[in-house]
């Protein structure tokens, strides 16, 4: 054999020991619970693409983090990025084998060569809804309500919903005299980090484009002044009030934009499920990736222990995107949920249960000649549905009731050639520090009935 | 935007539909329910690993067929392979952060650059368990019980449990006469495929061995006579009797070898467990990989209808692998039970329930004023857990009639605006082929009630 490797994991990725793996996993059931109540169905695409099929959607930036090489074919290929493009890709690939609308759900690992970061992955999962064939305001209604479905299911209460549409923060830029297209691109860039760098940073960063004057940048941020709910909200009335009066102030200032009725009939949608009050109408919302076209979305944490967090769910409608794999334009909608970042918000706010790793039940084996009635034992636990581990390290029975202790098991089992003789196994309770015989092929019978007795 | 692109997945990877993906999920819970059930816990690793860690591990066949580039740091890195050498990474890793025995399961995609051909592919999902930290029979057999386990409760009744050990082989090679390493790795080579070739094909390729000669090959073919288990089984005494008959047959042959004592201990837990009768003992089986080095085995279909598909279930004890990458050699056994191949048997015995893609409920949307009572309607049937699609393409209600049908919900909710004047919802039953209105509060409750009266 050669030198000792070394045991190490690439920068960036990680490994989930079960103390983490658990909760992710529970997370993640309850999360498809939702989108299947939702009306969702699963699918999955493969990790690998060709690399023309991810390239050219993300923008320059995002086409750098690409993992890419040549496989033993000599193919370009792409370790996915998103789950949206394969989507696309798979819609027209498979198109006349689909319903329309389809409705899906994918639960996939995505990887980007980032910059590694606190909370910030190469490796990192997502939890996608989307719905392909439909351009309705009932479709995009659908995958914010399915998308705060998650949220409040979860149990995080403090969260916000910015919802805006590019169409109007396109003519937001026009209306300030920002027309040519590279300029509204620059300026986008710029918006999309209104979050991070504030009002005062994104003027700052609009007055570096080449070709934009004062002017343009001071109406500009007018109009997002003019559009800023919370200024809205003074009176304390609510988002869902204040979102009306913010589309009637940008109806009154851009005219009747198909974007804001769009918007209206979004918010009211929403309204009747009963969410009206989870969302806000905020035009910095700008979303970096290049393929959306109408309503875009991103979900931030409100609580103070986890608000500089960023977006855990982010979205929008990408008209264009299956059109660009097939011969015919295709409408979709969709929104990502990021369940790294959700998970490590949840530990922040204490919405992570403790979670049980261990078998209830711990079987210990006197020796080899009993060795075969211990597994007996713990088969008919097994069939019972009783999660249960059996000793496989050996040694004296008190160690091995140390171990089963250590590991946190409530119920230890042991079958001495005493017991075995008499067709009779012993069980201690370690939590009620009791123990008591019975019966062999009764021990899953009575384990059962003391844990249902709790 | 760019002419449009190929929409098309690489050779030998393929997407999921939903037909295939809600099976398959299926089948993994069911998976899962048995690894808990077992005492054991779920980890994860990351696709991308180190390309040292994964090479030199799988033979040089199994190197070749590694997915491996050099990432933007100009690392070199590699796609797993498998999940048994990422776990030993891990445990040489995080050792004194595990438990000790570590029981895990691992759910998740591998790569290998294989020749594409019916049933096998280039991206494939493995589901294995593992002990690492135990060096018992104990430890052995609980590997079995577990994946015996999971082909029971998948419903699968026609299969075989061929178990052998790594040491008997080397023992029987060693019998015949044949010592030399090198033709021992290219004998076992030739052993492995004998379910391909059968007995007259591993014969000639045996005799094609430089160094091997007539007597080589036919006193090793003798032995392998010898132990043939439905020789010992003419009498149908039964695998597990013919299993000890064969056993007592090669310690006359070879003598006290320590293998034999573990395949015997091995059986006598198995016989606890019931599940003797699903083992025989196979001195055919070599399993191609590197690692193994002691109890090996392969599972394979007995009907008819699936007989030729392969081992859908293997695995063996490793105890030289995680000591590759740490200080100290710690002993492991594992099983890894291949879930396309699996899903795909399990189709052919009629074994897969038909799927339920569709969402029981279908909202239809009366028109742009009532959507929002559509919504809050559909809002209500989910929080009450019942699977609800809303409809997102508009137009006449006979149409979303139609819609609801084809997609095959049982039940069609409308709101019509009188409906919504008087409070109420009407509730068409499809396949009952009746109807009723009911308070719009009550929705899920009616409903429900009806789902639980069938």
């Amino acid at each position: 054999m050669a030198a000792s490797i070394n045991a190490r994991t690439l920068k960036g990725f990680r490994d989930h020991l079960p103390a983490d793996m658990i909760p992710r996993r529970q997370m993640l059931a309850a999360i498809e619970r939702v989108f299947s109540a939702h009306g969702f169905v699963p699918l999955d695409t493969p990790a690998l693409e060709y690399a023309e099929i991810l390239t050219g959607k993300y923008g320059d930036e995002g086409d750098k983090l690409l993992y890419r090489f040549a496989d033993h074919g000599g193919r370009q290929v792409a370790l996915r990025y998103d789950l949206t493009v394969p989507l696309a890709r798979l819609v027209a690939q498979h198109g006349s084998a689909l319903p329309t609308p389809l409705r899906r759900y994918h639960v996939a690992s995505v990887w980007r060569a980032d910059k590694p970061q606190r909370g910030r992955f190469r490796e990192f999962m997502q939890c996608d809804v989307d719905i392909t064939g439909s351009a309705t305001a009932m479709a995009d209604a659908e995958i914010l309500i399915t998308g705060l479905g998650v949220l409040r299911t979860l149990g995080v209460e403090g969260f916000r919903l910015h919802l805006n549409h590019r169409e109007l923060l396109r003519a937001l830029m026009s209306s300030a005299e920002i027309q040519d297209p590279a300029q509204q691109t620059k300026a986008l860039r710029a918006i999309d980090k209104w979050d991070k760098i504030g009002a005062d940073g994104v003027r700052r960063e609009l007055t570096t484009i080449e070709g934009l004057n004062e002017g343009h940048v001071e109406a500009l941020m007018g109009l997002f002044y003019l559009a800023d709910v919370s200024e809205a909200d003074a009176d304390g009335a609510g988002p869902a009030i204040a979102n009306l009066r913010v589309l009637s102030q940008l109806r009154d200032a851009l005219g009747d934009l198909p974007a804001l009725t769009r918007l209206k009939e979004v918010l009211a949608l929403l309204t009747g499920a009963g969410l009206a009050d989870w969302v806000v109408l905020d035009p910095t919302i700008a979303r970096g990736l290049d393929y959306y076209t109408g309503v875009i979305f991103e979900t931030r944490l409100t609580d103070a222990r986890v608000a500089n967090m960023g977006a855990v769910m982010s979205g929008g409608r990408y008209d264009g995107l299956i059109g660009m794999f097939g011969k015919q334009p295709v409408p979709a909608v969709g929104i990502s949920l990021g369940l790294d970042r959700l998970l490590a918000a949840l530990r922040e706010l204490d919405l992570v249960a403790a979670e049980h790793a261990t078998a209830s039940v711990y079987v210990t084996v006197f020796e080899a000649a009993t060795a075969p009635a211990s597994v007996a034992a713990a088969r008919q636990l097994r069939q019972a549905g009783i999660s249960t581990e059996i000793d496989t390290m050996g040694g004296k029975l008190g160690k091995q009731f140390k171990r089963g202790h250590k590991r946190g098991s409530r119920f230890v089992v042991v079958v001495g050639p005493d017991d075995l003789a008499r067709g009779e196994v012993v069980v201690k309770d370690l939590r009620a520090g009791k123990q008591f015989s019975v019966a062999s092929d009764q021990v899953a019978a009575a384990i059962a009935e003391r844990q249902a007795s709790e």
